[in-house]
């Protein structure tokens, strides 16, 4: 296959080290010449990849039938099995979702400040290319070519390992973006998929900061916290994602809108198996009595299991009954917890205790509640008065997104192609001394 | 000592783990308040401290004078000692140094970027406090006051952790710097030091994730793996700086100042022990011949010893024989060596090869030949026509510096007070939903 090493010979670590350092210095050679590259060059590649996404439909469905089939066999999860299938649809918002990305303006270059200081030294900082991203996906075939096209975009070269149960569907994508990037002249080491699943090649991988400058993993939260472990290359990731929805005592003009929120930030995604959906529900003593019922009801109605607090029992007693553990977990599932507090600091203070820092919300019409929620909750993204579904790169208008951090360094919440670059400080003189 | 909890009791792990729990406790207790700070509040509190840092002069040198006879007496290097030492003219340096991270304006709060979607979804990225930071200083004081005062700017709580050699003079300014944050109402937990210089606090230090959020380690190479090695907390930081500088093939117009230049960026700071001055200069064949011995003899004449490669050492025969293993090494010392290429692209490939990424220099009046300079070359800082050594905080207008970073994620090069941000992503609907 173009643009990666073939397939492992064995699982001997003598055959892994060479082959995942191969893959390093194929990207680090091919990120050489990405972030040299002018913007019509990588757009137009870009674009290529997008008529082969449509022109390759038919291999794609084929291969990813393959994938299907055999999740189905080994009885995968339903929504799970969802996640992995494409079709006609699917491919074509793949390929539209390529074309958004060639259609952004080019991060690189960038000048983010500028200035002369009085000794007449012009200082500036301009954004480049990070280099080589090492990246986990999960099992949605659009996530890999998002991925790659965000990569190429930034001017990154990126090394894709997909999970097992997805290998045929990223081949068949992977061959298609190699195809391509050679013939547009750009080094098919931008975009090399590893051609094995296997766990052995994940820590050696993991230890190559030689060649790779970052790792984005998506996943379950074992495999996430595995690779942090194990990594001595900078992560950027989110564990989990235990979203928060703080219902506040003064709630006029929003009132009406609380349960249709609620229920859109817990089931708009099939299952409510996806970070941004929410997972708690506190309201302040004051909205409790009238509205902590309906939103329940309402959640209900869509077939959400309730658990509650004591105090929430009392207003709503078809919830059972939460206990401790229930206020960290992520549920990724159609389960909802809620909560009455006395006071805003109160929830302040049960969210950044208990929350994952991903998203949380408050539904509001004070302008001073709101401003000290903004202030006092420790997160990637503050909703107020949206659902916490919105956070999502493409929401947000970044194009796409190739993760979520809830990191605080470097980027944090939706990451989209300018946060694959970093910054040199150019400094020009004319024989300036210190 | 108030801010600060009480000295170790011994080495036992039962007493040092609970005494860096509190310090972590204390410092996320005190970064609560700090980011909800105003502005006129922390440069208040700031220009206090700068009031009795002049205020307490006969203090600090009391305890400054203790640490520099206890470094004489252990033999240290005069250029250790020199850094160590306080006398009037640094202490007001050092005032002035807080009066001016006062008088800058507030990263914190800042909209980063901000818009509106088409769905009318405002959103706001805003620049918010990291929230606790662990520092490691090197010897000289100034480094304590000013890492501290940006920590305050920017709304962040550090824990200070100073060399042996500057305990005394370390716990004198932490004392000023705790007292007038008392008197201004800010919680003294917003900057400790660490009463102990013990090795054995380190490691669990470097685990307290679950309070501190980054961690700047300032000092030799050593102590800054043996940082990055233990910690599971980020770190931001250089480990060496090996700086060149490549002197083009044409070289009109900047050719009478290279001399300068190279003299400035090797011998400006005592005894060239410092990160930015230059350890290697790389002359194109065409440029060698004329340059190359003047540069040499201007630099031996300031007691520059020269080691060149066999090239160098035909144009300049003093030279000694450089071996391989000084192309990756950083002296620290007054110590430089040179080198002739027959291309630009050998040196940027040198450059990459064997430079620590920190800062580079090119001397040129090729437009062409800046431009694949500045592209190629993966550093922090590209010197055009100017002295390695202008890479710094202050020189780039940043006010002070808490620290150079050669890592590509969130900040690059010198960092001032808004490198010690993040952000967060603000959204407002009126009941949005996805």
């Amino acid at each position: 296959m173009p643009g990666s090493p073939r397939v492992l010979k064995s699982r001997a670590m003598e055959d892994i080290q060479p082959y995942v350092e191969r893959l390093g210095k194929n990207a680090r050679k091919a990120s050489a010449q990405l972030a040299g590259l002018r913007d019509d060059v990588k757009s137009a590649a870009l674009r290529k990849i997008a008529a082969a996404i449509r022109a390759g439909k038919s291999a794609l469905l084929e291969a990813n039938a393959k994938d299907v089939a055999a999740a189905q066999h080994s009885q995968m999860q339903p929504a799970m099995v969802e996640r992995l299938k494409l079709n006609e649809k699917r491919i074509e918002s793949m390929a539209t979702g390529v074309e958004q990305i060639a259609s952004q303006v080019d991060p690189v270059g960038q000048i983010i400040e500028g200035f002369v200081r009085p000794n007449g030294l012009r200082i500036q900082k301009v954004r480049v290319p990070i280099g080589v991203i090492l990246f986990f996906s999960e099992s949605r075939p659009n996530v890999t070519s998002d991925a790659a096209a965000l990569c190429i975009k930034s001017g990154n070269a990126i090394i894709l390992r997909g999970g097992k149960e997805s290998l045929n569907s990223n081949q068949a994508i992977a061959s298609i973006i190699s195809s391509a990037l050679a013939e547009n002249g750009i080094d098919t080491g931008a975009v090399q998929l590893i051609q094995s699943t296997d766990r052995a090649l994940v820590p050696p991988l993991l230890k190559l900061d030689k060649y790779i400058d970052l790792v984005i993993p998506r996943g379950g939260e074992s495999l996430i916290r595995a690779v942090v472990s194990e990594s001595t290359i900078p992560v950027l990731k989110h564990f989990t994602g235990n979203c928060h929805i703080y219902v506040d005592s003064d709630v006029s003009g929003i009132e009406e809108k609380i349960a249709d929120i609620s229920v859109n930030a817990k089931t708009s995604y099939p299952g409510g198996a996806v970070c941004n959906a929410v997972e708690k529900i506190i309201f302040h003593k004051g909205s409790a009595p009238k509205l902590l019922p309906k939103v329940c009801e309402a959640l209900a109605a869509k077939g959400v299991e309730i658990r509650g607090d004591e105090a929430a029992r009392k207003l709503y007693p078809k919830a059972k009954a939460a206990v401790d553990s229930d206020w960290p977990l992520e549920y990724l599932d159609l389960i909802v917890a809620v909560k009455v507090v006395d006071s805003l600091d109160e929830a302040i203070a049960h969210i950044n205790e208990y929350g994952s820092h991903h998203t949380d919300a408050i539904l509001s019409n004070s302008k001073a509640h709101i401003e000290r929620f903004v202030t006092g909750v420790d997160t990637a993204s503050i909703m107020v008065n949206a659902s916490t579904r919105l956070a999502d790169g493409g929401e947000y208008g970044l194009g796409a997104e190739i993760g979520i951090s809830t990191d605080k360094l470097h980027a944090r919440g939706p990451m989209g192609a300018a946060d694959l670059t970093t910054y040199k400080w150019v400094v020009t003189g004319d024989g300036h001394l210190r």
